[in-house]
């Protein structure tokens, strides 16, 4: 049995990593090192505190002497591992308050160090008050800066979890918040036109937010863009993203890949023997692509840490691959994702169709209805599921949850089809989200129906080609798209010779479901028809946003949109 | 093509069928009967009405003016169909204002015919106001009655879904509520220790439950019990259950069981050829057994009548079985359930196993955690998940969809334990509600732990055993069992002399959490130990709502609960 297990870093992984370690060994010495003043800290929940919504004691979940009582495990921070020799096995610990270093042996070696904010050293930065949010002492000087100065404006730079959720933070204690992207999406894990549902809700709850747009440099109260505007700000968010916290492995024989991530193999062992790693440090493999990512959730590092513990005990583990499933609040929209996304699938050779819907997350008629805006991704022929993609105030997350498992399981489109979910009518509709998404795809895969995507709507109505809106007058009296002729659903059947069968006839409505029922109604009536997926209401938040990004564009929509449509068919 | 599609019933199976023939089929004749005034209305809705959350009118989803209008579907209401001839293919609907009967021809006949509630004549029930809750005209004259009488109390007969909802929304309305159950639990789709999670929510809203009783007949005001007790009430629900409204078809060549459901195969076509039929009236199989079983719901009924119309129109069809999944809210008590229960399972010779957890819905430092009481069911030695349910004040219903995803997967405690799901702190935790149940059932399964349930505590405490209460002091003192000793995880390593080796030990905690982690350092140090699964909540839970049910029992509780325990060590 293993004598003496060390664990470097004492959060996700470490944490899990060294509990698990006690269940199955009571015997063994467990030593946990954190380089930082506290151990096993909520750093997902981090930006909470910003808005009040959680106190700063709160943040911090155990104490070195929790972790002694209970799970008899040294727990020691402000211990920075400086070097790993893995040939003799011992591991080099420097104490961040006196500058003493020690040697600690080992039997088994577990390392999550984590990840560490990129910082680019840029000009003036050290005229702006700036931040990083990763950590409890990162958000306390936070909050001592805000509480101090009573800033009227911060800006966060990036727009990836940790900088979303610092806008909305920041937001919700009332501080004006410029959010700068230098991609063309915020949400990386979604793809661009899911992004924009989120960006929209960012933007009506007073976010500014500016894409494509990378930091030059920085001056006393401002931003210096690289499009040369400015932007006056009091402090700066730096959320660009994070390396891995790998420096004190060079000269080890754990073998780390260029970008500085630990190798692992399918059991989490490094290249050095009796060393593991888990966490935002390692690359983990795909399970749909086999490609090697790294994947810095706090889930998977749990997950890891759990069966790390679980290898160095003896026992078998199960390691199938990872998929990548997330969610983000912004304000009251909710975004979830898992799988793969059009992004990440772009280079993988899988050819795959997508399908959008949107319908309502619980029973249309109770109160509390929002539209769950869906995306679904799947591979061709096969029709197995490689991801999905959801957007509501409602509960995208459960939505994301069940393709997740669907995913893991190797499931159909078919199959997502024939699922029996919970329903009641506070929670679900007869046919849930997930079913109706199932249908959609299916139809797209045995050929029922054949669609374009809203995207393209921009070329086709740029060419005068004949779109069709298929909504009820009193709908299309209130928002419409330029150059749509709007015959209703509930004519159109005796309206046929209205449409010009030489050339193809483009279907929408408000979600894509009735302009389904009708491309299939004039494909029996000999008409090239095809559904234009996701309709009028991604095509409305995407022009909207689009709008916002650059008012001087032409604007392709008339009036808004008109609430729910329950009454028109859907 | 089929030219003439018949459709017995226009709700759930009925409607989703005769939409799907108009996708599939532009030029078939359908025609949609509905024996009652209206079409397609959401009878799971009809109990929102009853406290406002709903206006009448909303619950109309469909007219036959709109039915016509989009579909082209000829839907006609007050026509009960009376008689089918298989043979020459043909049915006999009367028209219920005129009573004129007329005879229709049919290529292809569906049947959704639902189910009428069962009203047994009790004695002196025309001297008590009772109604139904099945229909449109039910819910309409149930609030006239309302209206015009203000209630001071009603009555509600049935502890399933319909009673359940029935009494919430009573409740919400003011009015004092009795519910009777003539079993020894609400909520038939949990097991009776789930239901007394959502009977303690019921109580604390004011709503009196009375189980194990039965209805002995009505007198002017009061319901007579066969306990011999009086309830004095205004008026009475009977939600008591229902019957397949099969009928009309005695003398046809459609086969029904004793009960009178609809014999159908796995395309679900009936005995007689070109005769399909859907929802409450059939018996489907289940997935896991094989076994035939009636499932009154509204997905499975949508899902099947969609799947009769690909049928009708030459495709091929999925049918793998049905697992049963199902929610309910009763005021902030949401209670999910999918698969097989433990009754269910009585007599399936299946050798399963069960687990039990209450980890928090979300971070628990977040605002708005709350536990979730989850029990998940597997084979024993292959780990199959066989069912799951959840209670809480948060999201039950998406881990009851996730393990409903599992099932139908063939997924083991393992897969769960392996899930990727969404996680942000106001979503659920790094490692989620279904991973944790599913790290349980796997510990349970491979041996590492042992456990008795909290309901065997009764027993244990009864006769002495040496049952150990791990919380730490200051929860022990708020709220404890009778009979236990508190020796807190902290301070139970150095205590370990104070324990008889010579017996066995029984740990619980709050949740089962830290009791696990105990029971393992137990068995490491020679003792037989093992855990109470469920731990104080569920014994909490249980024991408040046994004393609800009889109070001259003897209670082994002393004090309540402390709130959230994340401060030690959960």
């Amino acid at each position: 049995m293993i004598k003496k297990i060390l664990i470097v870093g004492g959060v996700a992984g470490g944490a899990s990593a060294a509990a698990r370690c006690r269940r199955l060994n009571e015997h063994a010495d467990i030593i946990m090192y954190e380089r930082g003043p506290v151990v096993s800290f909520s750093n997902c929940c981090l930006p909470y505190h910003i808005s009040g919504a959680m106190e700063e004691d709160k943040l911090i979940l155990m104490t070195p002497d929790k972790f002694k009582a209970w799970f008899n495990i040294d727990a020691r921070i402000n211990s920075n591992v400086i070097a790993v020799n893995s040939d003799e096995k011992y591991i080099e610990v420097e104490n961040t308050i006196t500058g003493d270093v020690t040697k600690e042996y080992f039997d088994a070696l577990v390392l999550s160090p984590g990840s560490n904010p990129i910082t680019p050293r840029f000009n003036g930065l050290e005229d702006m008050p700036h931040y990083c949010l990763k950590t409890v002492p990162d958000v306390s000087k936070i909050m001592s800066f805000i509480t101090t100065n009573s800033p009227r404006h911060i800006t966060v730079v990036g727009g990836g979890f940790i900088g979303l959720e610092a806008a909305e933070n920041l937001r919700e204690r009332g501080i004006e918040v410029t959010l700068i992207e230098g991609s063309d999406q915020i949400i990386p894990f979604v793809d661009k036109e899911m992004s924009f549902i989120g960006q929209s809700e960012l933007v009506s709850h007073g976010v500014e937010v500016i894409l494509n747009t990378r930091v030059e440099s920085f001056a006393k109260g401002k931003v210096i863009l690289q499009t040369g505007g400015e932007i006056e700000t009091d402090a700066v968010i730096l959320a660009i993203g994070v390396i891995p916290a790998t420096g004190f492995l060079k000269g080890s024989r754990v073998d780390l890949t260029e970008k500085g991530y630990i190798k692992v193999d399918e059991n989490y062992q490094t290249s050095a023997k009796s060393i593991y790693a888990a966490g935002d440090a390692i690359l983990v493999s795909h399970q749909i692509t086999g490609e090697k990512i790294p994947l810095a959730m706090a889930g998977p590092a749990n997950k890891q840490g759990r069966l790390i513990a679980d290898h160095i005990n003896g026992r078998q583990i199960l390691n199938k691959g990872y998929i990548g499933s997330g969610v983000v609040k912004l304000f009251n929209m909710n975004i979830a994702s898992t799988g793969m996304s059009e992004k990440t699938l772009k280079n993988s050779g899988i050819d795959y169709d997508v399908a959008y819907a949107a319908p309502p997350s619980i029973v249309g008629i109770m109160p509390g209805m929002n539209l769950v805006y869906s995306k679904l991704i799947f591979e061709k022929q096969t029709g197995r599921i490689l991801g999905a993609q959801f957007a509501s105030r409602g509960a995208s997350d459960k939505r994301a949850d069940v393709v997740a498992t669907a995913i893991k399981a190797n499931m159909t489109v078919e199959d997502l089809a024939d699922l029996e979910l919970c329903y009641a009518p506070s929670f679900g509709t007869g046919k849930d989200v997930v079913n109706k998404i199932g249908y959609v795809a299916s139809n797209l895969n045995d050929g029922s129906v054949e669609q374009v995507r809203f995207t393209e709507l921009y070329s086709l109505l740029a060419y005068g080609e004949q779109v069709i809106d298929v909504r009820e007058e009193v709908e299309y009296a209130a928002g419409r798209l330029k150059g749509t002729r709007n015959i209703p659903m509930s004519s159109l059947r005796s309206r046929l010779d209205e449409l010009d069968m030489n050339r193809t006839v483009y279907v929408h409505c408000r979600t894509g479901e009735r302009s389904y029922n009708m491309t299939r109604m004039l494909k029996s009536h000999g008409f090239d028809a095809k559904n234009v997926a996701g309709s009028y209401e991604f095509t409305r938040i995407y022009e909207e946003t689009q709008q916002n990004i650059d008012p001087s564009r032409e604007n392709i929509l008339i009036g808004a949109a008109l609430g729910c449509a329950s009454d028109f068919g859907e």
